[in-house]
């Protein structure tokens, strides 16, 4: 098998591990076990989460020792081969808990320079959406399809997807207002699952901030082998984390980012 | 068959009609036909609403001739039985020319006094909820389970959603956000979804304006039998639409009752 083949099936390994492990909790009845990292704070992190990434830890080991992982819950295991897999085992953990089907299990893999290969799973609804070494894919209730992010040509016509109207600092609320006034439909809650939309080729725009690597790394992966784009608000590399804007084409990304650069560009 | 049985048997099949001729408009390639009934003005009014409503009163012709029916797109048709059928065939349909999987077939059924049975139908998911004349269930991929709202007892333990943090007008929105600012959670963007997790003990609120009685008729009579109160915002009968609280039990909707109703008492 070559390690183009291993490392997707890797990844398809590690997104059936997390479902089978985060399923059963999912509005499991009599509440979800939750703990706060922080007392009073509002954190939900769950046992689904710990154990989904406790899962695909062990795959990683077994399949492919000499990698290196970034977890969102176990944080970094240096590699001897190069490779890193950044997981978030549960991405919208808020979304889990309120039941909606939007979060998702979020699988990369590449190096310093951000990833090559990332995945989105759904468990809930059984769709997965993967692109990266050649391929740009997704399965669900409808079948199997080919990826591809669409040609909206201009912000009046495009649809802007964020996870809160609440966005990052007010420097950032406001460039991000900027921009959803200008576009034809503004969606909000969808956590992970906007950046898959956007990759099926059914919206335009997701613009968030204050995102970590695991958040965004498949995201990149998967949007860039649809099609699209992802980059900071500044048209910079966002692999590391930050403020995100992901297009579905150059033009809708060249049109967002001539908003939202000036409006951040003396930020702190 | 007692008219009991007829009438849970007819809203299913129902929704299977409307299923049948959804799905196949749901993330079709090359994008949704959609009419705008306002020159200008964004209105997505899809080919499959229009044609899932026809497929429904089709449905109802053959089983139930003598019913009255009022549908979000072909309006009254009068019937001589005193039960109306209030249809939406797609409600959520800026959700589903975003792709969301949080749209929903509405069916109710009832008198003048309001809904009898309801039901609330995601095709693209499989999950159907239904409740009234002594039934409060649901089905979907983890299986068939009964729906039971949950007995979160303070609005700082709770989850509220709504579909737009643009909620209605000025004075609505402030009361809106009076609610908002004491819970433990808001989340946006559910549609309709929004209410079957509310029956189905997934969260703990749903506050809207603006509705239709085909916005609320089937949430109405879904939440009820599952354990939850539905109101308008001064505590009075919602059925025939405006604005809506939705609440898991009846501690809940007090409290929410009790910061909404000072707030629009004088409103126009």
């Amino acid at each position: 098998m070559s390690d183009t083949q291993d490392i997707v099936e890797t990844a398809h390994a590690l997104a059936d591990a997390a479902r089978g492990v985060i399923l059963p909790h999912f509005r499991a009845t009599g509440g979800l076990a939750a703990e706060n990292k922080a007392t009073g704070a509002f954190d939900p992190v769950t046992v689904a989460d710990r154990a989904a990434e406790r899962a695909m830890r062990a795959v990683l080991a077994k399949r492919r020792p000499d990698d290196g992982i970034l977890g969102e819950e176990y944080g970094r295991s240096e590699g001897t081969s190069g490779l890193t897999w950044v997981l978030d085992p549960i991405d919208g953990t808020r979304g889990f808990m309120s039941g909606t089907p939007t979060w998702g299990v979020l699988i990369a893999v590449g190096g310093a320079e951000g990833p090559t290969f990332g995945m989105i799973d759904q468990p809930y609804t059984g769709e997965r959406f993967w692109g990266g070494l050649g391929t740009a894919e997704w399965t669900g209730p409808l079948g199997r399809r080919t990826l591809a992010t669409r040609a909206t040509p201009a912000l009046d016509t495009a649809i802007l997807f964020t996870t809160f109207p609440e966005i990052g600092t007010c420097r950032e609320q406001a460039a991000f207002r900027s921009v959803a006034e200008r576009v034809r439909l503004v969606r909000y809650g969808m956590d992970c699952y906007a950046y898959a939309l956007l990759a099926a080729g059914q919206i335009d725009l997701v613009i968030e901030a204050g995102l970590h690597a695991y958040d965004i790394q498949a995201p990149i992966a998967v949007i860039e082998a649809a099609g699209g784009i992802v980059t900071d608000w500044a048209g910079g590399g966002v692999h590391a984390g930050g403020r995100a804007l992901a297009a579905a084409n150059a033009e809708i990304h060249r049109a967002a980012l001539e908003i939202l650069a000036p409006m951040i560009a003396e930020a702190p």
